[in-house]
């Protein structure tokens, strides 16, 4: 089971814990690699101080590698205009919650590509691996961190990208398929190819010379010797261990999951500003109905929080954020070092 | 390489050619049967007597089985007002290569399920394999080919579907990935799941007692053998065969399989008024644009035809039907027999 990308990661099985702010926790990442795969942290919401302590609390429950994924998408270009029309849509929804809507909106974490405390922190606590989701940071950034000794990996979605972060020096390249939950990992959500997972890991293995590991859609062993066989190194698996005891999924996310739900998954932008797939609720119908143009990511995912917090005041979770694959209704419930043991013994 | 749908289709090589109205030919379908795989032509627009033609042409180049598919779409309804508002929104591109557009529309197939001089047809001829697409036909026609020893085939796009397809007694399902070029299967388009190849493949697998055949974005041997690690007994492949001399793609088709469009194919109703993907041309914004509500399947495609053969006649090819699926970057040009067995070799 030994391929370059498992000794460049130093890890002993082809299975990465996807990192999903929200849902992943220092705890969830320690069990993963602590099983023999790598765990994920996500800190792309974080601030510094904040993310040096997740990194902290990981390494104190492991000693084995960890990933950290930070975000890079374009900055938000604050439109005021744009942000108050999207504010006066939503009203109705706030005052069917008794909550008034909030009188601006902002931009409620920094992108990587411009956060350079993030950077000097991440040089200074040297995790084994980091992550780029929505695009590249600058060279100067990869540059330093691959200095650093740090294993550099970036999401792609199709084979321009791919190639994008080949020429920008990263070790390997997450193929992340439509089917996948949460954001997806596009540079430019204007030119988004939707490609699955079949297609892209097959397309990637043929045309790229680094590493893939595959994402979107995998559940359990026969998923991931089935991507392998198309050339991946490794699967990265998210949906797969959101019920584990050691995720922060609530139970409302949790039911849901177990639920009919988990059948009926898609993407929408009407959420957080950026693409991402998830259980239909309200946010999909509601938001997606009559919308105005939306704010830039992440200013629109400031009002859909705030929309959600006015709905939890009434116990309403329709307007939670309840990201997942197409491959929910393959999800199973236990501890994530039982599910790495269990899906090594699959890939037997 | 047995397996019991194997034995059932009575095919030595888990290899499917999809059926594909244009493309596929009594020669491809022959060819592919003559291979060891299991070859398919398209009757779904054709008359009864141009239908019987075709299984004649099939049969007489082979003596091995092969598949014979319908569509099995709800009957499209006439609407004057839409159709004239379609023709309307189209007119300017039909002034742009002075050609008069057509001054009314007409459903230029009938759907299997209402065709029961197709299906008189069938019972007489009696192909192998018959398989249906967008959804089943009534019970009493699955019953008749099935008491004449027909095995039945259903595209299929969710397990809802998959459920539904068992019920009505079909031999095997085909799980038609999203990545799938040409027109999705899906039974309700307004309840499109877009699940990927991946994840609808393993859903059902794990789900359906009927074999599963996986179809959407598989190109080679690596992609057939990955399928069936996720659990299926075959695959289906459209795509890999449109270069082969046996299609009937013409040149400016096969043009742009074999260039940088290959990379940008999307799926879009505004061609047919059904879901199909396909490499992005005019067709993909002068038709999606500010459109106005679409004519029923196949209404509109009447139209696109229409708007197709005008723009022929200034030897413009952006308005032509050019399906394609996601794996297009990957498709080999060669003839069909040489192709399976390049297939069957990658298999071992």
């Amino acid at each position: 089971m030994s391929n370059p990308l498992l000794s460049l990661l130093n890890i002993e099985l082809p299975i990465i814990q996807s990192p999903m702010v929200g849902v992943s926790t220092p705890k969830l990442a320690a069990a993963v690699s602590n099983a023999g795969g790598l765990g994920s942290i996500g800190i792309g919401a974080s601030s510094v101080e904040q993310a040096r302590a997740m990194l902290r609390d990981t390494t104190a429950l492991t000693d084995k590698p960890f990933n950290v994924n930070l975000f890079c998408h374009t900055p938000a270009v604050a439109d005021a205009e744009r942000e108050a029309q999207w504010l006066d849509f939503l009203a109705p929804l706030f005052d069917k919650f008794d909550t008034p809507a909030p009188t601006a909106l902002r931009e409620i974490y920094t992108s990587f590509v411009e956060d350079f405390g993030m950077l000097e922190m991440l040089l200074e606590e040297k995790p084994a691996v980091v992550s780029f989701h929505f695009g590249l940071p600058p060279q100067s950034s990869i540059d330093a961190l691959k200095d650093a000794g740090i294993v550099l990996l970036c999401s792609v979605t199709s084979l321009a990208e791919a190639q994008q972060a080949e020429r920008a020096g990263v070790h390997g390249l997450v193929a992340q398929g439509y089917e996948a939950g949460g954001h997806r990992g596009v540079f430019d959500p204007q030119q988004d190819s939707e490609m699955g997972t079949f297609a892209l890991v097959r397309l990637l293995a043929e045309n790229c010379k680094l590493p893939v590991v595959a994402a979107g859609g995998i559940m359990d062993g026969a998923g991931i010797k089935s991507v392998m066989q198309l050339g991946a190194s490794a699967a990265q698996l998210g949906t797969a261990f959101i019920l584990c005891p050691e995720s922060s999924a609530n139970p409302a996310y949790r039911e849901a999951l177990k639920g009919p739900r988990a059948h009926q998954t898609r993407v929408t932008s009407a959420i957080s500003g950026r693409p991402a797939r998830g259980m239909v609720n309200r946010n999909y119908i509601d938001l997606e109905t009559n919308a105005p143009a939306l704010p830039d990511y992440p200013i629109a995912y400031d009002a859909n929080k705030a929309l959600n917090a006015a709905a939890a005041t009434k116990a309403n979770t329709e307007f939670a954020v309840q990201w997942a694959g197409q491959g929910a209704p393959l999800a199973r419930e236990m501890p994530a070092a039982a599910l790495v043991k269990l899906l090594a013994a699959e890939l037997k």
